[in-house]
């Protein structure tokens, strides 16, 4: 069975060869040419280590964006969106220095493990891609009852490419599905904590006194999310 | 004076050499090659088809999405996000065949001669970016007031790169900024609608009855967003 719930941001980390892209490979021989070896910190899990230099490509010892982007690609080779990196970077980029070190990576690496296997639990055809009714029960799996009007929008705003008037829309890779199932969750919360804000005695006000208010909080909670 | 219109879909075309990267000085050796020749369509101008045939690389007679966004390029030649690259083909594929024809390339083209004229107008300090200020010295010239606080949020939404807690978010790169604007556009438009559908007795049935009917329009409006 699955579990009911998209993956959390944590500490543990697992090592599986994912989606990473790493260089790892061709490292030794730059490391040859600079003569330069960061020290791993003490404890450091070597397999990790090796996957956070081989995505640090100038060897600054933190992981920038445009890094991140040319490390992370899809099942098709496609790179990530940049708006899915910047989503990466906001949540695990906890100290708001503007890149990755290596504890921040660890949290990262393995959040994108747990959706990887997510996105192969749902991806039933093995077609590398998610398509609507494997996005419907992927949704439905982490309690998202959503309607079919929602998810043929959905599925139509995170396609890997536009959607033409005959067939089904193409499928959605990775990164967009990860960035999907984030984007329900945040407009979610955020709907149910404004909801649970709202009462008689608020709405009156809100509707004849402070429309621009409405106006103000349904607008910071789209443009809040991913 | 500036417009006080962001530009809209429209049919007359200007011929302004622009962001779209045409690879027309190498198309008659592939013509060659090919023995092809498509005839344009009458009446057509000549440097328009040029710049059409150019896009159209694969000499199909129609434009896909991914020819698109090899062809659009920003000031500092990244390409065009693919969401940028899927709002466009929304808006201007008209007879949604899922590609975009000579005469949709006329409106397209038409399209992003203006907004490139509205960015450069813009971008005071030819930087090459929208910076924060120049963001919200666009909006509200195309008539939205919003708050310092929203600026905000749509400046690090749209920023070419994350948002680090040191010093201004990157600036805002062509494609993004057209979006950004789009978005903007069309979440206020869909928030007007739907207040002035509103009123006492239907909030009452919402609140109480119906809360899954605000929900609902809700995750509509901001799903139906570019």
């Amino acid at each position: 069975m699955y579990s009911h719930q998209p993956p959390a941001y944590g500490n543990s980390h697992h090592h599986h060869h994912g989606s990473i892209h790493s260089t790892h490979s061709s490292r030794y021989a730059r490391q040859a040419d600079y003569g330069y070896q960061a020290a791993p910190p003490p404890g450091t899990d070597p397999t990790l280590w090796a996957y956070f230099t081989g995505v640090d490509t100038d060897r600054s010892g933190s992981i920038t964006a445009n890094e991140l982007q040319q490390a992370l690609v899809n099942g098709n080779w496609t790179k990530f969106d940049l708006d899915t990196v910047k989503m990466l970077m906001s949540i695990f980029d906890v100290d708001r220095s503007g890149t990755i070190n290596y504890n921040e990576f660890a949290g990262l690496w393995k959040y994108i493990q747990d959706w990887q296997n997510v996105f192969r639990h749902f991806d039933r055809d093995h077609s590398g891609t998610i398509e609507g009714h494997e996005l419907s029960e992927a949704l439905r799996s982490f309690g998202y009852n959503l309607s079919p009007d929602l998810l043929r929008l959905i599925e139509q705003k995170y396609a890997s490419a536009p959607v033409s008037g005959y067939g089904p829309p193409p499928g959605i890779t990775f990164d967009r599905f990860v960035r999907a199932c984030v984007v329900v969750k945040t407009l979610t919360e955020s709907f149910q904590r404004h909801v649970s804000l709202s009462n008689f005695a608020t709405l009156y006000v809100h509707l004849w006194f402070s429309l621009g208010l409405i106006y103000e909080q349904f607008m910071s909670i789209v443009l809040s999310a991913p």
